[in-house]
C-alpha cells in the first residue's frame, strides 16, 4: 500500500453537456489528452471535478467510466469520495476499491464542521475502512471547507487508527504545517501539494509533487519545472513557475472555474461549462479571456 | 398558494437508530407528540434534521413517511430540499410536491458559494420550478452556510422570477434586513423567524411565527409566549422568552445537537443520537445535562 | 456608583474642520442640539466619534471640551477610553475621572486580540482601576474588534475584580447572551443596547435603553418609541422602529459614516466629514442622499 | 532612494522592564547583538515591536534611541509608523526622517478598515509624503489587520502617487500575489518576505530577503540558509529551513510572543515580557520551553 504521488496529478474536470448533464463520453478524451501529456495519475471528482455539485449516482458513474477508459493504460485513478454525507462517502469508497481505483481521498464535511482532530478522526476512519485495500488520503482544503485543523496532529493520531493512511492532499497555504507533515513518520507519508500557483515553494521545502487543476492544461510546463528543479536549475524552475502563475492569474481574473474549462475546450477536451452556482462565461468574457491568453503566449508554454 | 407559517413550526429531528440508520418508525411518534403539543406544521430534514448528513434515498424516504403519518391530520409538512447538489434539490422538490408536501424550502449551496444575489437567483429558480404547485421558501442561514447575501434584494428580484415564492426562513440575526423583508410586497411574503433564543425580538418588530428546533420540545412554553404577546402582556411574553433562553443555553453548553435529541428521548420520542461529525453525549455528560435541566425546572415549563 | 443608562445615549461624532482637524468649537453646538432633543447623557469618542482615528492629545482635548460645555447642564458625559494601547487607555481613564466624567467605557484591543475572558479581564482591570471613583463599562463590539468573548462569563468574573463595574455597552447582535447578561447579579448591571436598527428587539427581552449613533439625529423618534413601549402601545413602538430602520438603512446605502455626518450638518450641527479611511460623500452622492431622505420623509419624523 | 532589503532584517522587540515600561537602555544591547550576528538593517516598532501597544511618546523615544545607538555603525533603521491614527502616523513619519531613519513602513488601519485599493492609497499617500526624502514601504499583514487588498493593484496605482514608494513588507501567505509583485516595474520594487517559517519558499519564487522576528535570534541559521541558496545548495538550504521551522513551531506552541522574548533573554538581550493582551510565561511554561528548545538543540543552530 505504498503509493507516492511524486509527479503531477491533475484534479480532473467532470465533463458536462450543454444542458448540464454529466458527459461521460468525454472522459476517454480527457484520459487520452492527459496520457499524451505524460500524466500517470488523476484525482477525479474533487473540487475541480465539482464533487459537491454531483449526485451520488453521477459520482459512481464517473468513477466507473474513468476506471474503464484507463484500464490497460499506465494511468492510476484516485477517487475523491468526500462530502457532507458519511453514508455517501462510504458507498463511494467501497465502490472505488471494487472498481479498481488506486486510492481514495476525502475532505471534511463543511456544513456541520468537525471541531477538533478527534472529530475529524471519527469522520475519516470509517471512510478509510470502507476501502481497506487501497490507500486513503485526507484532502485538506480549509479555504473551501472552513475546517482548519492541525494536520500534523491529525496524521500522528490517524497513523494509529487508519491502517491504509497514505497522506494528505495539501490545499492549505500553511507551509509551516506542510514541513512538519513532510517530516512525520520519517517521511513515509505522501503530501501532494494542492496550490499550483506556487508548487515550487512547496518543492523548495521538501515536497515532491502536486495534485491540482492546472495539470489538466499546463502539464508540459510543470514537467519542465519539475525537471529543472530535479537538476538544480533554479532559474528555469522559477521562470516556469512564473509563467504558470501568470496563466492561472489570468484564469482567476475571468473566473477560474469557467475559464479553466474553456482552456480544456481549446485543447480539444470539451468538458463544457461548470455547474451552478458557477456562472458560465459570456461570449464577451470568453473573447476577452482568449485575447488575454493569446497575449500572454500560453499556447507556446505547453 | 398562500401559506402563512404564523405559529410555531418545529424543525424536526431525523430519527436515527443506535447504529446510525434512519429510524422511520419513530416519525409517527414524532408527529403524534407534536400534534398533542398543538403543532400544525413541521419543517422536515432541515438543519435540525441533519439534511447534509443524509443520503438522497434517506431524504426521499423520510418525506414519504412524514406525509404518510400526517395524512388525515391537520399537520402540514414543509420539506427542506436544499444542499450542494442542484440535481438532488430538484429531485427532492418534485418528489415533495408529488407526495403531498405543503411547501418546500432550500438553503444555499455552501461548498461552492453563490457570490451575488444573481447567483442565488440562478440557483433557487430551478428548485422552485421543480415544485411549481406549492410554495417555495428560501432558507437563509449565513452562520452555517457562510452565504450572506441581502435578503431584501433577493426577494425583490425573486418576486419576478419565482412565481411560487412564499418568503424566507430567516435564521439570520440581522433584524434590520428582517424588518425590510417584512415590509416588502405589502407584507404579502412570509418570514418565519429561525432563532428561537430570541423569537420575541422578531415578533416585536413585526414577525408572526417561527421555524425552529426548540418547538420540538418547548412548544407549550412558546405557545404561552405567543398568546401573551397577542394579548399585549409583555411581562409574561418576556418571562417565557427568558425561560426558553435558559433552556436553550443549557443545551448549547452540553452540545446542542446531542442534547436536544436527549430531551426528545425523555419526552418519549426516541430520535437517537446525532450523526457524525457530531459526537454523542457520554454517560457523564448526559447525567450532567439531566441534572442541569432538572435544576432549571424545564419539565414544569412544558 | 449606580449609573443607569436607561434612555437614549448618543454616541457623538467628533467634529472635524474641512481640513480634518478636530473642531472643538462645534462641541457646544452638539451639546445644545442634544439637550434640546431631551438627551441627558452622551457617549463621547466611541466608534461614531472615530476614537481610533484620533490622537491621544485630541481625545484629551475633546473630553475637556465636553465637560466644559456641559457643566451646569443636566447632561452626563461618558468617555470612551479604549484602544490598542493600554497606556493611553489608562491615561484617558484617569483624565476622565479628574475632568468630571460620569463614567468611562473601553472596548477590547483589536490588533493583538485577547483570546480568552481571562485575557480580557487582565486588560480591563487596570483601565477601570485608573478611574476608580466612576463607573466602568466594557464596550462589546465584535463586528469591529473581531473579539467575540462570552459576556456573561466576563461579567461574572469581572464582578469580583472590578469594583466599579457598571455593565456592558452591547453592540453585539447576540440577544441570547444579552438576556443572560440582563439577568446577572439580579439585574443590577446596566446593559445599554448598541444596535439602534433594532432597539425595540432588545427592549422586548428586557433592555431599557441604548447607546448609539442615531440618537444624535433621531432622538425625538426614538423617544416616541420608548414612550410607546413604556405604555404597552406596541403598534406605535413598532411603527417608530420601522421608520428608524428605513432611515438608518438609507444612510448605510450611501455610506453610514459620511451620511450620518451630513444629517448632522443639515440639523445645524456642522460636524464635518469623517476622517480617513472613510471617504467623504461626493457632491452627487450628497445630492442622492438628500433626495432619498426627502422622499422617505425623515424630517417629519424628528 | 533605492534601498534594497536583500538580506535579513530583524523586526525588533521593544524592550520592556519588569513593570512594563519601555526599557530604552536595552536598545544598545539589541543593536550590538544584531551587529555581532551580521545584521545590517532593523525594522523597529512593527508587530514584533508591539507598535499597537505603545504610546506615541514611546514610539518617538524608541526611534530616537535606535538612531542614536546605531550612529556610526553600518546598521540601517527602518521605522514602522503605521497604526489606526493617521495623525500619529504622519508625526512618526516626519520624525523618522528628521532623526535619520533609512526608511519608513506603515500597515493599514484595522479598526476602520480600508475597503478598496483606492481607500488604501488615500491612507498611505500622506504618510509617505510626511517623510519624502526616504523610502516608504507598505506593510501588508492581512492575518492581523483583516485588510486583504490585492498588492499588485496597490503597487501599480501607488507608483504614480507615492514618489518614494519602495515596496511591500509581505507578511501575507499569498505567494501568487507575491510573484506578481516581484515582477512589477521590472523588479524595481523591494519585497521583503515576512513569514520566516517558509522564507525559502519565497526565495524559490524570486524573493531576496526577509523582514521578520526570528532574525533577532536565529540570524546565523538564516544566513547559512541564504548562503546555501545563493550557491545552489538546495539540500542545505532546506535543512536549515526545517531547523528554523521546528524552532518557530516550538515558540508558537508555548505562545510565540512571550517565548521569542525569552529566547532573547537567554541570548543576553533582556527585552522582558510582552505587554498585555499577551500574557507572560509562567515559571512552569518557561521551564517547559527551555527543555523543549534544549531537546531540539537550537543553541547549536546559532
Amino acid at each position: 500500500m505504498t503509493l507516492k504521488l511524486t509527479g503531477l496529478v491533475p484534479a480532473t474536470h467532470t465533463p458536462f453537456t450543454d444542458s448540464g448533464e454529466v458527459n461521460l463520453a468525454v472522459i476517454e478524451t480527457q484520459a487520452e489528452h492527459l496520457l499524451r501529456d505524460g500524466i500517470r495519475a488523476v484525482f477525479i471528482a474533487g473540487t475541480t471535478g465539482e464533487s459537491h455539485s454531483l449526485t451520488l449516482a453521477e459520482r459512481l458513474a464517473i468513477t466507473e467510466r474513468w476506471l474503464a477508459v484507463t484500464r490497460g493504460t499506465p494511468m492510476q485513478v484516485i477517487v475523491h469520495v468526500g462530502g457532507n454525507s458519511l453514508g455517501d462517502a462510504k458507498t463511494l469508497a467501497a465502490h472505488a476499491q471494487t472498481t479498481g481505483a488506486a486510492a481514495i481521498a476525502a475532505l471534511a464535511p463543511s456544513y456541520f464542521k468537525p471541531k477538533s482532530v478527534a472529530d475529524l478522526l471519527l469522520w475519516t476512519t470509517p471512510i478509510a475502512a470502507a476501502a481497506p485495500a487501497i490507500p486513503f488520503y485526507f484532502y485538506d482544503i480549509p479555504p473551501l471547507t472552513g475546517v482548519n485543523l492541525p494536520m500534523p496532529d491529525y496524521l500522528e493520531q490517524a497513523a494509529e487508527r487508519i491502517p491504509n493512511l497514505a497522506g494528505v492532499k495539501f490545499s492549505n497555504p500553511d507551509l509551516l504545517a506542510y514541513q512538519r507533515c513532510l517530516h512525520l513518520s520519517g517521511g513515509r507519508l505522501d503530501m501532494p501539494w494542492g496550490i499550483d500557483e506556487y508548487l515550487l515553494s512547496a518543492l523548495a521545502v521538501g515536497g515532491s509533487g502536486g495534485v491540482g487543476s492546472s495539470y489538466n492544461f499546463a502539464a508540459p510546463l510543470f514537467h519542465r519545472l519539475l525537471a529543472a528543479f530535479g537538476q538544480g536549475d533554479w532559474a528555469t524552475a522559477r521562470a516556469e513557475q512564473w509563467k504558470a502563475a501568470q496563466w492561472i492569474e489570468t484564469l482567476i481574473r475571468f473566473g477560474y472555474m469557467p475559464s479553466a474549462r474553456r482552456i480544456m475546450e481549446r485543447l480539444g477536451v470539451p468538458v463544457g461549462a461548470p455547474r451552478l452556482p458557477f456562472q458560465s462565461l459570456s461570449a464577451d468574457q470568453a473573447k476577452g479571456l482568449d485575447a488575454a491568453l493569446e497575449q500572454l503566449g500560453v499556447w507556446s508554454w505547453r
